[in-house]
């Protein structure tokens, strides 16, 4: 644990701050209810999510030219509906269900945690999400971030270091002075190796039955927290 | 004047949101009183402004490579306290000085007017200034944007179109769902032929006794407001 403290904290967004499996599950359930469409949901999410890295890494690896998660998000499901047997869904249904991660809930101590960081620290999202998909989701939920991190501001991916070196250029600070905190190990562990700080609190729940990982923290993080508004708390605001 | 409403609006924000001027005379008097250093501040100001415009368009022209504005003021800066003759600055008070810019104070009507219009459309600042001086000017003075648009994230001035269209690119969003709202008409006009809508208020007290445009508009533009509030009034919020 530190006695040191940033000047801003950047949060992963997906499962650090927003709920995105019970936030899908329950908007694609009432969806499919609403229209009479019956599908294996919770599997297609799981399935979904489960194909986040495998895209992303095309990208990373150069496989693919730059592409933002939105697109990425949708040619995943594209395959999904096909693979689950998913009939009936217009281009619009498509795109609203795609955009679904643009209106994913945040975990109860988020907001509040937040609102209280920020009366001290910059706050933001620094996400895979593209910055459309993070403003979108931060006035669905009113989660009150200074600036939005979007990896298309980098044209880069986590774990890519130009994310993390990125904003600390943008914020014109040094790595050091800028935080990043997370809900997953292997994220500190990158925005570590670039000389950012770090705070870590488990989801425990982020992957409902599926979790492996990330029940506890498994690196020498600087700040070690229940959830974000204990994180505020040891920040002293 | 137009019924067609934004999705976004994107303001001008040296003179359109904050009063640089006001602001930087009074912070730069009470600097040098409390200092003892007699200097011409007022003239100091109003030359420092001057060469905003033309060191930018060095970098527009090629002259220079990409350059924050943060950097092309202490430029100036540096040449400015020579040739009005102030001594006894250190490095940091000159980095103090030039931080000037970070903590400039908005019109009277600007962050209540900024605060309704956040209640049904997307707002930020796009404006030269780069993210962590327009970041830190938000928090300086509760600016409540939802993104900061600094010049940085495009690699490029207004009126570059790069600018205008790299808004609209990171909203996801078509040009014309995208409006600039600013004091100043040329800006406007380049918004305009890059597709944005646009909103023009005046700032008549902008440049003090210097002033000698935009006191009106002088284009067609889809709103023409008295100042913020006015603006939030004519959108319905």
């Amino acid at each position: 644990m530190s006695n040191r403290q940033p000047v801003a904290i950047v949060f992963d967004t997906f499962g650090t701050v927003v709920d995105w499996r019970t936030s899908l599950i329950a908007e694609l359930t009432a969806f499919g209810a609403e229209r009479a469409i019956a599908a294996d949901w919770v599997g297609l999410v799981d399935a979904w999510r489960a194909s986040y890295h495998p895209s992303m890494n095309r990208v990373r690896k150069g496989e693919l030219p730059w592409t933002r998660l939105d697109d990425l998000h949708r040619a995943s499901l594209d395959k999904l509906v096909i693979d689950f047997g998913v009939q009936g869904l217009s281009e619009a249904d498509m795109d609203h269900i795609n955009r679904g991660w643009h209106r994913l809930h945040p975990w109860p101590d988020s907001v509040p945690g937040l609102t209280r960081l920020k009366s001290k620290f910059t706050i933001g999202p620094l996400s895979n999400g593209n910055v459309s998909l993070l403003l979108n989701m931060a006035k669905h939920s009113a989660i009150p971030w200074d600036m939005i991190f979007g990896s298309d501001l980098f044209g880069h991916f986590k774990p890519d270091p130009e994310t993390y070196l990125g904003v600390a250029k943008l914020l014109d600070l040094a790595p050091g002075q800028v935080m990043l905190a997370a809900a997953h190990n292997n994220d500190l562990r990158a925005a570590q190796s670039c000389g950012l700080m770090t705070a870590f609190f488990p989801r425990p729940g982020e992957y409902g039955p599926n979790q492996k990982l990330d029940y506890a923290p498994d690196g020498t993080w600087d700040y070690v927290a229940k959830d974000i508004e204990d994180l505020a708390s040891q920040l002293g605001v």
